[in-house]
């Protein structure tokens, strides 16, 4: 498809402007369009397909922790999503609301799903009768709605993509247990998949979610020193049961509330791996979740087009042998073409020219690296091709993770220091890593004088220690910092 | 999950209340449950199962076929909407606005997609330039809304989810030849997963989908006689083009119009596949679709739980050599068991009790067959459990299929006598074939008088006949049956 409407916008420097640099490769790279619809982005293919790599990896992980997929209705009754009210409070100001159906106008407003656990609330509460009904473990891969003021592909958008985990359980023990087991497969992701390291850990009280009695979230560090929440889970305890009524007789013949818990990841983690592992030129993409592993650009000289049936029984081989791999073969030079799979970041590149073909040999050339770095281009014999690329691409995975490991570990920061933890707060350094007090107000007056919040918290290092922030008694460990 | 809700709810004979007997069904095998929102139906795991299936074997035959997917937002300004005048005028009745958002009342109301054209050509206008765009072919996975007033699981609902095929050709020819390949796609998907046979063939002009200059169809023909549409693939030439300004420079430098299509199967073809295939004692469902294509039921002996652990072992191995199966290991009795997932419609259930050990084999009874048919129930050495259970599930794909096909071929009634085909018409014998006279006013006096419409009509078998509805000349042959 064309680039028309971006033709004249290069990729400007990524460390010059950040936010401008993400905007313009993820149009560049026609991983989205900007829609006549307010708040709401196009996902194009290319888009798409790194949206269904990670439904593959994500969805195969959640069916292996003994979870089934489902799938509920778009509307919520108004009267429905009013029965918890922290809940209320946090949704309502994001709600979009349907009030007419064909002519008609309806005598109940219904709300645009902003996230799930009410209609699954109330299905639950149906569903559930005794204590061998439990544990009901479902997930939904769905779209939801909130209403947003700002636009920026992937990180804030008023429609978006995710999954929603939505668990039953008869004590909270177990809802526990699922909340903590359900934070590990996120971050298991986003090391293995999306090659990208994260703290994971309890949010503060004010950055809970809305009706949930703890919130943990894993938690990534971007380029500019900001950090990107790129996955929740909730213990949601017996909030919901109570609001909706989900009850079970036990084996004691007691009738008890479940308890519940709720888990998500979005679009927004493609968000992070855009802004994390990219460069001037464009994206770099990790090969388990890169849409194509290696595109094939054949070099044609003059009318002999030797290179183009190669490419693609080359191809085919290597789709057999279960790789992601494309023949470029449309009517542009190798060089635009280069230039191309370069902003749109494919791992791995293989050039098939007539001087390749005489020597029985491909030429391997690697996004991750630099342009003269050692390894960057590499000749492969074709009978070693699919063992190399295979090589090639779990290194290009693993240096993409190696990088962001590194930054994340030179920029996370402990202090003892107010004033030099305000000062770090305030200039978005990382991570920075404090003994806290665990109060909502201090939280408050360090986000008043540098923009910053914990991230999430853990158990605290050292007994007797003071909360750096405020002097008070230090309660747990805490990450600060400025965040998307 | 508990069955509370529906425990006194047998499924009723099939052939007494087909309609009953539906419904029933597909809440006594948890494939759906009714939900709190007027017109919408849950999806639970096992009917969700169903859809994952439907997706990935149609998904692939839609990747096979050179498109990719994408997504697209779910509302549509209004403004946008109004511009293709046939699509308003279908489409209008149905549509759910929104209104406001948050607090804020909005300028100009939202209405969730009833279908993607409009949307979809809004961004194909922003990315088509030049003949080297084209062809565009996208598809998108989505959940769609339009305002009903019945509500029947799968058949009829407010909310459903759906592909949606849109591409874009720089001819009326290549339209013209997506069109039909997609038609054969869906025929492919219906015969070979689906087990059904059904008719392909164009519309009449009433039949037509709002705004497509060609509607196809594939249709198959229900036990009570009635034809279900299962699937629709349409030439819009360009209709969509010129009202959306969806146009390219060709390689003669002219600027034209494109031809764009637009195809569809949503989860009514679970509604068929339901319908058809299933009998007195509940569902039977092709492996191909089936979310378990066996389940093994281990028969436990006082404290002997040797057949579960075995039952374990053989699933694991047949799960590693790419078999659906479950083993239900829950605290019910082997027969419980049996109706449970004779119920839900498992093709082949494999029971492993202590004799069977003894003997190094298991029992494979098979869904589709009735009790006491030869080849219902065959002990199978362990040794040769793998390649067995294929050519079983091999066997009841086929064995459905037939079935259908036989229902399908003594249904398929043609006459040429005016009074018989009117009879016939009125009394749901099936898929009534004539030579018809192609006219509207004929299918509207049909329609009054038996309520059977046009399924879809092909050419005409024999020139110079007569229409048998109403005596003017034939120009086409058709298929007359009432509908869902």
């Amino acid at each position: 498809m064309s680039q028309a409407d971006f033709k004249n916008e290069d990729v400007p420097p990524k460390a010059d402007d950040l936010s401008a640099w993400y905007t313009a490769v993820t149009l560049r790279a026609e991983l989205v369009s900007y829609s006549p619809v307010r708040g709401c982005v196009v996902l194009r293919p290319y888009g798409f397909g790194l949206w269904e790599n990670l439904q593959k990896e994500l969805d195969a992980r959640i069916k292996a922790t003994g979870h089934e997929n489902a799938y509920f209705p778009l509307l919520i009754p108004e009267h429905l999503l009013m029965k918890e009210a922290e809940h209320v409070e946090g949704f309502a100001p994001e709600v979009a609301w349907v009030t007419h159906g064909g002519q008609e106008k309806l005598t109940e407003r219904l709300a645009i799903r902003p996230t799930s656990e009410v209609i699954i609330g109330v299905m639950y509460a149906q569903w559930i009768q005794s204590h061998r009904d439990l544990p009901v473990l479902i997930n939904q891969w769905a779209n939801v709605l909130r209403w947003e003021k700002a636009t920026r592909p992937f990180l804030r958008t008023m429609e978006f993509l995710w999954q929603e985990g939505h668990t039953a359980h008869a004590t909270a023990q177990e809802a526990h247990e699922e909340t903590i087991r359900m934070l590990g497969v996120y971050e298991d992701f986003a090391r293995n998949v999306a090659a990208l390291p994260v703290y994971s850990g309890l949010k503060s009280a004010s950055e809970r979610f809305p009706g949930a009695l703890e919130t943990y979230s894993i938690e990534a560090l971007m380029p500019d020193g900001k950090a990107l929440q790129t996955g929740t889970s909730h213990d949601l305890g017996q909030n919901f049961a109570k609001a909706y009524d989900i009850t079970f007789t036990d084996s004691d013949q007691q009738i008890k509330h479940v308890h519940t818990t709720s888990w998500g990841m979005s679009w927004r983690m493609l968000g992070a791996v855009i802004m994390m592992h990219g460069d001037d030129r464009g994206l770099r993409l990790p090969p388990r979740l890169a849409p194509f592993e290696a595109v094939f650009v054949p070099i044609i000289k003059g009318e002999d087009r030797a290179a183009v049936r190669r490419s693609h029984e080359l191809a085919s081989e290597l789709k057999a042998a279960g790789f992601r791999v494309r023949v470029d073969d449309r009517d542009y030079s190798p060089g635009w073409k280069y230039s191309e799979w370069e902003v749109r970041g494919v791992p791995v590149r293989i050039e098939v020219g007539p001087k390749d073909l005489e020597k029985d040999s491909v030429m391997l050339v690697r996004r991750d690296k630099s342009k003269g770095e050692d390894g960057q281009k590499t000749p492969v014999p074709i009978s070693s091709l699919s063992s190399r690329l295979r090589e090639e691409l779990d290194d290009v995975q693993r240096a993409l993770f190696d990088r962001a490991l590194t930054f994340l570990s030179t920029h996370t920061i402990a202090t003892e220091n107010q004033q030099r933890f305000f000062e770090l707060c305030k200039t978005r350094a990382g991570m920075i890593d404090i003994p806290w007090c665990d109060r909502t107000q201090c939280e408050q007056e360090v986000k008043a004088q540098t923009g910053a919040t914990t991230r999430n918290v853990r158990e605290l290092g050292r007994a007797g220690a003071v909360c750096v922030a405020c002097g008070e008694p230090a309660r747990v460990q805490a990450y600060f910092a400025q965040s998307y």
